[in-house]
């Protein structure tokens, strides 16, 4: 794929792309024009700073929130009535766009679950824990954020950011330490929630704690038993909910640390949830507390 | 792979799989034999009604509630410790097992999900929906089910099994013409959870919906908007809760047939939450107003 093919820098009243869209005879896009750019995800060669984002709900999100941001758009000729506003910014801000086949979004996002749009674009601002809290009301307003404690997996995240912006939660908190980011992947899954809730990594996890604690918020953790069972617990409505990765689990130090322990009631039967699901069983049980009736 | 390969038939005390062990040489087995025996899960070689389950709690959870419903088992030497009472059980019921390299797992089972363990064995057994109901105090005593519309990924199946055995779900209804089934990649996500709750086909839905009636279940449909919000929603004790899928979401002729429609409030920013997301938090909520206190 030759820059000479992408679509730019003509006046909106132009049309290029409805222009593409008639050409009887498009040549097909050869197959490996698309790894000419980039390789999957997972072999980073985007400049620093951008991302592939795929996924219709993750680029429609971006493109809502921060448009000056995208770069370039990869398309299915299928997908251009729904994305119409996109290439019209496109078309009217210079910025590329081009038809693609299937085959090229397998390998320009190194996944089939592309939905037939990949946006280069740069990754949401990063935001520190101090600027996160200066978003947040002053103790005692309510404000619900997220901790996650050695979670790795893109789909597990993705999940959570997911029930995140469902439920107005306003940050999640990583350490510096932690492999998660937020991947194509990880957007996909969270279908438009990771565009809403930042995503702050902290090098120092006991300083962390020690700003929350000063800002009003509760520190809990969500264990899989002997914690006090959710649903005779009032949450506090400034709190900092904890959730530690499969398998492992949180750290123990974490753990420790924590005001309390929380645990979701249940059969036995099972020995655990799936991260995913125990944090949107709480963030749900924590809406209802917060509005009554 | 050759049938005199595989270790059967001895007497516990004999403990082959000890010897198996401590061979110094074992020869590596060969790339291509696990292939002979099985492609991925997804071309069906196994004899009707078999399957073949992985991941450590699936397969320690089938064992314990059905051990002579095992046919063969694979397992990485690392495995061998934690799955000692499994191969005791093979050595003393003439059941082949044998010792493998990841990648002839990978092939097998047709995931790196895994987990060093894969068996063959029969499936759960086959449920109509006059059996579970026989299964279930009579009305009005609290029995909870789900009915599943539309939902095709197996993870998503996964995932809502875990939940479901979490919660003391007693069945999960599927109907007829879902492609949905119970796959070794589902029975992995649940964690054991599908060997205690079964999954029941039914062929046609409007008389499995008088049946359920009959029995004095109320239906309740879980939609994205414009349901009765869950938290103000006074949930039936005896409830067969409907969820359907992403992307086209249940039927309408479902929504229309259930009793009652909920939804789960929220902030507005993502449009749906995942399905088995959804089904957790429904989950809780019953569950919460079962356990008062």
């Amino acid at each position: 794929m030759t820059e000479s093919k992408w679509k730019s820098g003509k006046p909106a009243t132009a049309s290029p792309w409805k222009k593409k869209v008639v050409e009887p005879a498009r040549p097909p896009v050869p197959r490996q024009t698309a790894a000419d750019v980039a390789g999957p995800e997972s072999r980073p060669v985007r400049p620093s700073g951008e991302m592939r984002l795929y996924g219709l709900n993750a680029c429609l999100a971006a493109f809502a929130r921060r448009p000056e941001q995208l770069r370039k758009v990869y398309l299915l000729e299928s997908r251009i009535a729904e994305l119409k506003p996109v290439l019209s910014w496109c078309a009217g801000h210079k910025l590329g766009y081009r038809i693609v086949e299937a085959t090229d979004l397998d390998k320009l996002t190194g996944s089939r679950h592309h939905e037939g749009i990949c946006f280069e674009m740069l990754r949401p601002p990063a935001l520190g824990l101090d600027e996160l809290l200066r978003t947040q009301a002053p103790a005692p307003a309510p404000s619900l954020l997220i901790w996650l404690d050695g979670v790795g997996n893109p789909h597990n995240l993705g999940a959570l950011l997911r029930s995140a912006a469902h439920f107005s939660v306003a940050g999640v908190i990583v350490p510096d330490s932690s492999t998660l980011d937020l991947s194509g992947a990880a957007a996909r899954v969270a279908e438009g929630g990771a565009e809403a809730v930042p995503i702050v990594r902290v090098d120092d996890a006991l300083v962390a704690l020690a700003m929350l604690r000063s800002a009003g918020y509760t520190i809990t953790a969500t264990v899989p038993r002997d914690g006090e069972p959710l649903y005779a617990t009032c949450l506090a409505p400034r709190n900092v909910l904890v959730f530690g990765a499969e398998g492992e689990g949180m750290s123990q130090t974490l753990i420790d640390a924590a005001d309390r322990r929380l645990s979701i009631p249940g059969s036995g039967i099972v020995d655990s949830l799936n991260i995913s699901v125990s944090a949107a069983i709480v963030l749900g049980e924590y809406w209802r507390q917060q509005h009554p009736g």
